[in-house]
């Protein structure tokens, strides 16, 4: 499996824009074509299922809503082969830096069977083989997802193997893709539940791309325009309270609570609030603890805390953040800036909800993920994220003195 | 340690150009100050060296150059805060690419002490802390340079612990410190021997940037200009040998074999060819095994073999590069377009020595190292490829739908 897939992601490497473009397309085809045998392979998978049900269920609506996916990001810009920069050397030396696709791409997901071909489509945009690795929940899905993906691409003139799926539900296929396939993998996302990332991250021998869990904050400013404070928080809380752009604690300057405090509460209603002692001598709620401070809720729960100013603000979200996604909401701009230069999350907003940590927000098209390491892509991954460069230096006979 | 270093990030993080630009330079000048007792532990470094002695030795005119270095990178510009992009979404959001310091670099080196100081002077440049692992020939020396450097750290306005090192020879700190010092190191780059990459590689649990070995190609194309060829192929194996982007083998197009390979081989005198069966028809020489290809010399030996043409060269590389540096001596423009596009190398080059492979000749003025890896960054490793980058987004009150 890995030795096809290095072979099919040379293959991709050196196709054209417009053969990955027509492939993207075929594949969006055939999902529409095949439709029905997806369809039934998700009933059978629902029929298997003990949770999760909302997440692997597939329709007729949210099928074409995948290949309409597949469309858009045939139209995404193709990022491989693009000049990044370009120099001269005093020597006369052409030094280029050149946008050249990772490799291959190990996808290891749960239960949502769209990942599939999402994910399969971003690799292909940025000429990367992948090889997927479905939940046994949604495997019967994703296989037949799958299919549909490969018929596509043989229509078109890439290699099947440019997408392959690990066809059983065995767990220990998970070890052997995370340990490489004898280098074959470049590159691993994981996209799930924090078990799962903590696992692939604790025992991957090759690179990781991803995030554990966003704890994220929204810090409100003495400063911060009420109405617009209450309608920020609010969205960033509950616009989904399951995804992990959302916001979990809110922080609250001390000098603006008693004003503000009882306006969010109030725009909050049917979310528990978990408050520090000045926040609920505020407003009434339950008691927040130190596991607060540390849990991504993923639910309509929000815990509230009290800072005396900007500086306690940066040192909480020090403390407590997991360098997702961190806002603030304040009409001071001195302030907000300082806030975007101090706090070293992946993504830090001023005046705007956390829940635009997105991919698709950002205007990148698509995502195949969010990552929070330090290196190589924060924030949305999308194409342009899967891909890495290498120099080209064109010279006139130079030699090094 | 890790807490420390840690600490000392943020502070340099959010420390000014002109400061980080300051500490440099007074470290340059405590070097300077500091020479007698520098000098003084090199030599006895020196009493107690097996070998190596060459690489580890110090005198006056080298410890200027090491001030004089310390000097340049202190003019270089600074990447911290650096907007590398920035755009508008429709909603209005404006979302910039911000360069920001990865954090904590672990560095572990073998025996040269200039290493010591400019590993510390590319990570001040670029807002990260540094904890300096020295092998242990090198070990007096390297705690003398990094006393003086601590000193003008300390002199400046930025932490001592900005530029720390471990203490002592002890083999467990290696392994303490390639486990990340609980989440504090979040790079690990290693300078040296195959066997100190390859370790530091196996038992790293942060993300490591570096390369185990540089099997570097220069294909002589039948287009090849035979004066130019000549002179690149000596320059590529003999300037220096012992460099990683020296030249281990030479490809050449069976149509021009008969016609360049006497011409190169009477310009490598002193040094031993071993070719293939074609090669030694053409030009008498030792026979290269299939070991041989995969060699990295480090010596004036070099394996030669005739291609039959592009393809095969490419193929080659393919199968024993080491994804370092390659070069294609041609005249034919198409054909160096082709292989430029073709090798999957962190450098590749037209009509130029494969000894440019240099953070210094590329124009970043330092490097700390080159990466042969495939994620964050590839190839000579200065100040701005030891950065990553946040997003800031700028709102006036956007929720997302």
């Amino acid at each position: 499996m890995g030795r096809r897939a290095s072979a099919a992601a040379e293959t991709l490497r050196n196709a054209s824009a417009d053969d990955r473009t027509d492939a993207i397309k075929a594949m969006a085809a055939a999902i529409r074509r095949h439709a029905d045998a997806i369809l039934s392979a998700n009933a059978r998978d629902m029929a298997g299922a003990t949770a999760h049900h909302d997440r692997l269920r597939l329709d007729e609506d949210r099928l074409e809503a995948i290949a309409a996916a597949l469309e858009t990001v045939s139209g995404l810009p193709d990022p491989v082969g693009e000049e990044m920069a370009r120099w001269q050397r005093p020597n006369g030396l052409d030094i280029a830096r050149v946008r050249v696709p990772i490799g291959v791409i190990g996808m290891i997901y749960e239960s949502r069977p769209n990942v599939t071909a999402d994910a399969a489509a971003i690799c292909v945009r940025s000429g990367n083989a992948i090889i997927l690795r479905s939940g046994s929940e949604a495997l019967q899905s994703s296989l037949a997802i799958h299919a549909a993906l490969a018929e596509g691409l043989a229509e078109a003139t890439l290699p099947e193997d440019a997408v392959q799926i690990i066809p059983t539900a065995d767990r220990a296929a998970v070890g052997t893709l995370l340990g490489g396939l004898n280098g074959a993998v470049d590159l691993i996302i994981p996209r799930g539940g924090r078990s799962l990332v903590e696992r692939v991250s604790k025992d991957a021998r090759v690179p990781v791309l991803g995030h554990l869990e966003g704890v994220c904050h929204t810090y409100v400013h003495e400063s911060a325009d009420p109405d617009m404070a209450v309608a920020i928080v609010r969205n960033a809380k509950l616009r989904r309270v399951s995804v992990c752009g959302a916001t979990e604690t809110v922080l609250i300057d001390r000098a603006a609570a008693t004003r503000l405090l009882p306006l969010i509460a109030a725009a909050l209603q049917g979310c528990e609030l978990r408050g520090d002692a000045e926040s609920r001598a505020v407003t009434p709620m339950a008691e927040a603890g130190e596991a607060d401070w540390h849990t991504e809720y993923l639910a309509p729960v929000l815990s509230v805390r009290t800072v005396a100013g900007l500086d306690e603000a940066v040192h909480h979200i020090a403390r407590y953040g997991t360098g997702h996604t961190e806002a603030i909401v304040a009409s001071d701009a001195a302030a907000a800036e300082q806030f975007l230069d101090r706090v070293d999350s992946a993504m830090v907003m001023w005046n705007a909800s956390t829940q635009f940590a997105d991919g698709g927000e950002f205007g990148f098209g698509a995502e195949i993920g969010i990552a929070t390491g330090r290196l190589h892509a924060r924030g949305p991954v999308g194409p342009e994220q899967l891909t890495t460069f290498k120099y080209m230096v064109r010279g006139t006979g130079q030699v090094r003195a």
